[in-house]
């Protein structure tokens, strides 16, 4: 038996955000996501397998039992490995590229998805508001696939933030211009909003720019985008004349 | 008590693919949701709230207690309104216009976003391989937000179906033509696939253009991108030049 009660204790606990930020680590499961992050810089707590094989890295590695590992992993279906990491300390932010800024997304698919995009259109720095869902949840560890390491998160007072910085900021709007005949710098802020109510009235009131993305399907019915497809959308558009 | 035991073993039953089929039934949920289906062409079996204030339409409406609906309800935090609907007859295919074809696509969430995606860029024909997750499934339902009656949608053989066609084929490959400097026609049809696997080496065989979306992170370390935001970038492609 090599997983103490107070290990088990120690590994659900950091499903909370509080456990989190009080022992400074997260879990992340299964073969290519904990082999993705043993690649990286990551400080490595603990990891714990079914088997050493899947894995790139042997140092601190703990062999356990399917039967254990059922018992700590937060997935239905447990995948042969749960890494316990240090969470690193918060970079600053780099200002000088382009930048995604998130004010209050909540739900933690979504945010995975959007770490992914930085990763895929090279953005690498990702500004989130304080209220927006902890970038080491286990739901955004698991739909980021590794892609956390290469884009720099910062949680910050986003008013402040894009009060302070120099590029010219955008956000996804109803009203605002066609994004398909807007011409876009090579730098800028995108602002992305919550999922139900989109950015809040202080964060619209220092937004400069407003970018909507025509609807194609008929008149008023069709619900707005998900957060993380429009991101998707306006990544690309930002993106597409550099390749 | 308005729910008797019956009726919650039929409502629990729907979560099932073999009993929607039996029944020719699906549930939906929510205040949102259901009352988008209220509003379409979709015929009302029973709709089961607990204040028949939130609803658009009163015909075959049940009320019930908030513990009742818990009891029957598939969501986390039950809204107030579950509702019963017959599942359509499916309408024949429509190869006249711009076309979104899925091989083999699991997640339901998924699914549900590429619905979404649909009825945003006016595609209102989607094909599914038989092995493609049920549009009917719960998860999907919600997702869509009340788009899936927008949006006709085809369980069919893939193969044959792209084989009978007359339109241009093309799907998302990493080796396939950059999508931004492509001239991409009016009326295609966008064969997207699996999660894990992308198409099948069949359908593969049969689709005659492959794009690729430009990756910008630095070299092969990122991951392939969702298929849903994949879709999302790919038919914002396709149409952009159409505003």
């Amino acid at each position: 038996m090599s997983l103490s009660k107070n290990t088990i204790k120690l590994i659900t606990s950091l499903r909370q955000k509080k456990y989190r930020q009080k022992h400074n680590l997260f879990v992340a499961e299964g073969v290519k996501v904990v082999n993705e992050l043993l690649s990286s810089s990551l400080k490595i707590f603990k990891i714990y397998t079914t088997s050493i094989d899947v894995l790139q890295k042997s140092n601190n590695v703990e062999l356990i039992t399917e039967d254990e590992l059922k018992k700590v992993s937060n997935l239905k279906a447990p995948n042969k490995v749960l890494g316990i990491f240090e969470i690193p300390s918060e970079k600053e932010i780099d200002t000088n590229n382009f930048i995604v800024a998130l004010d209050e997304v909540n739900d933690p698919g979504n945010l995975g998805t959007i770490i992914r995009l930085c990763d895929w259109f090279g953005v690498k720095q990702l500004v989130c508001s304080k209220n927006t869902v902890d970038c080491y949840n286990p739901k955004v560890i698991q739909s980021t696939m590794g892609s956390l390491t290469r884009v720099n998160i910062v949680y910050t007072d986003l008013i402040s933030f894009l009060g302070k910085n120099n590029l010219p900021t955008y956000t996804a709007d109803m009203d605002g211009e066609n994004v398909y005949s807007s011409k876009l710098p090579e730098k800028a802020v995108l602002v992305m909003g919550n999922e139900a109510n989109g950015i809040s009235e202080e964060v619209n009131n220092v937004v400069q720019q407003k970018l909507t993305i025509p609807r194609f399907g008929n008149i008023q019915q069709t619900e707005s985008l998900n957060v993380a497809t429009a991101t998707a959308i306006l990544l690309s558009e930002f993106k597409r004349g550099l390749k």
